[in-house]
């Protein structure tokens, strides 16, 4: 089977039957980054641009440990060493970098939008990365894969996910994936960290940790932005940790094989306890795993899959 | 054939039999990052070093690109992770990266004549992609590129350079290179921006726009340096537009079939009106997949050509 | 024959056999440097990541080459893109790489100890490319090799090293293998740059530079670190060249036929006049070369040797 899509700008934009293929294909991958040689020559010839707008560590290494596993020659921009700097538009830089015959251009941006805008200006295939607080579908991609790798199915799971719902694109892609793969999803976090529409997903509102996480069966925990504490109305980490952060007392409310997740990097201490973090019920460094796995798919399948 | 050079260090140091083979082969190489498969396997195994001491992203990106085409092994080192830094001489960066035995070099300093001590202490092969305000070489072959194949040939056609002068390594290249082809060169913008000396170079001096553009075939915009208005002499970006700004009203001066080029990264506004920016007589993203090739090529011969 | 080790750590954990096997490995790859075609294709999917959370040119990109001239995936991670700015912990980080299956990890850290503790946590191997004040091996490695090329052997030489001692870890790596492969090794600088404890070493202690080299086989200079002079008890870099500078003077005092190092950066006229830096004595350049042929052989020997 085949994606018949140019780009992969978000979650909203899939189908079930698109997100099930991904989630299948990126199974299939996981198996190449544990052989001797961790290669197989599939994007060959292909050129992937990771445009990374916004910093990042762990999906920048991602998509390019993604890319070189598939043969793809792999090239970085970075925010600090682009054209941005100098004033060039982002409708300039997105046709330059068109203009280089890319096949794939990956791009994180502190704007929400930005991909989607790329992707009508440019005859390449978008790969959202993380746009403002929008969407972050690949993060939700290898979130869904990873449970429904544990658990089988995402159909009637009962998903919490705790922290600063309002600001958080892993918590709006999320949000939108497990609800239509049929997960019962609860967000949970202080008043001015929920967005007041957010009902209109489909989700159950708490604001109480303990509402939130009874009879979980997974529990996702968003980073809190330290960086943030100058706003007027975030509280301070002591006091975000005493209402929501997950520790071995909390979790007992959940079901009692509940699963942990964090999309990293994470707060020790903040939005979760260090021996829950690194207990046996975390999926923290499978979810890591998996994202490699879940970014060779996309760029396999947005190159023209079957072929 | 092949070229006879160890370095690409300016236009100045070329030869039109020279240029017109760097121009052949690029030519050439076009077709490349057309192909699904965009790579030849010609450098394998050749090391390419990228040293960019001054910050730059389209160049970088492009001869980066065009290394991991021929299936060169790219390395990029920038000034912040340089040991620049940490006060080594460059005489010193320069041996200590010959012995680590690269095939090529291709370096970006604001000093002028950096890549000209590079060419004489090391045994590898040079490019200059930019020194100060002396030459940028393989701008203004991706430039000749670009007009001679839309236009056939260079000789005789009106070219009109405008902007500042008298700092641009992008104008001092392209003249260089334009009258060396047979091209009537016209340069243009106020008076402090033009070299005294410019006429010895064989060219016509405009300080208006509307003179300037009469009956060019090719207007060629340059990028005005925006951080550089805090010097006395330069004008306000609205001054500047209202009077070198090539817009709708002053390119009907031009011939019916002119066209329009500008290195990149345009401020839209000062020195180009958008909507000539992106109209059907810009050449502007012809000339960013003509500077892939260029460097190509340039790479292509000075690893061996034929061989 | 194969070395049993999961990382590289520092001298002190080798024993004289490792260190030969090494060095041996490491002078046949030297001839791949040299070849038209300067690549192998032993670690043709592997994936090493060059983790550097101090700024490095010439050891990056050292690894950077030695990796891809033996086909391995490269992947850069420096400090300041890292989510180390983000205030996740180096366990964390750590045990994220491990979970994206790199064969090789490298290291270089401002905080001694932070490899061991790399090593510990993750399944991968590790490499020590500079840790605070602790450990070079690498470094220490390709100065051995180095020496043993041009001398025959290590042992009955007699080695000064000479500056900082108490703060370099090109020191403390080279005292220890030099040391154990039975060199005779003085160190030498002013009385605050000697560490109380460095007899236990086994190595002569001088403060005067005229004894230190005395009788010399080797002369190897540290770099003084001038960005260290705030501190109060270091003295003027003048100062410091008055008594500890390597000139034609000094040298005269050691055998004729001496040789003198540094691992770069230099500092011309501080430490090392420039005539000896660029003398026929000199083997900063060789020690430049056999560096990339000294990280080739780790990472071929750790990623599994003859196999």
């Amino acid at each position: 089977m085949k994606l018949s899509k140019k780009d992969i700008l978000g979650i909203k934009e899939l189908s079930q039957d698109e997100i099930h293929l991904i989630l299948d294909t990126a199974e299939s991958f996981l198996e190449v980054s544990t052989r001797k040689i961790k290669k197989v020559p599939t994007l060959r010839g292909k050129t992937v641009i990771n445009f990374f707008v916004e910093a990042s560590t762990r999906t920048r290494t991602s998509f390019e440990i993604a890319g070189k596993r598939l043969s793809a020659d792999t090239v970085n921009i970075s925010a600090s060493t682009s054209s941005l700097v100098k004033g060039e538009t982002l409708t300039d830089t997105a046709k330059t970098l068109e203009a280089m015959n890319p096949d794939i251009i990956v791009i994180r941006h502190s704007a929400a939008g930005a991909p989607h805008m790329l992707a009508r200006l440019v005859r390449q295939s978008i790969i959202n990365a993380g746009d403002g607080a929008h969407e972050h579908p690949t993060q939700a991609l290898l979130d869904m894969m990873t449970i429904r790798m544990e658990k089988g199915t995402l159909r009637g799971l009962n998903v919490a996910i705790i922290g600063d719902i309002a600001h958080s694109r892993v918590a709006r892609s999320n949000i939108l994936g497990l609800t239509m793969m049929g997960a019962n999803v609860t967000v949970c976090g202080p008043a001015m960290m929920i967005p007041r529409d957010v009902v209109k997903l489909s989700v159950r509102v708490s604001y109480h940790m303990e509402q939130a996480v009874k009879d979980a069966d997974i529990i996702m925990m968003l980073r809190i932005q330290l960086e943030r504490q100058n706003d007027n109305f975030f509280p301070s980490d002591r006091e975000y940790a005493r209402y929501y952060c997950l520790n071995s007392n909390n979790i007992r409310l959940a079901k009692p094989d509940v699963l942990v997740m964090h999309p990293g990097p994470i707060n020790r201490g903040i939005e979760i306890a260090p021996d829950i973090a690194d207990g046996a019920q975390s999926l923290i460094l499978k979810q890591v795993t998996n994202g490699v796995a879940v970014r060779m798919a996309l760029l396999y399948l947005l190159a023209g899959g079957e072929e």
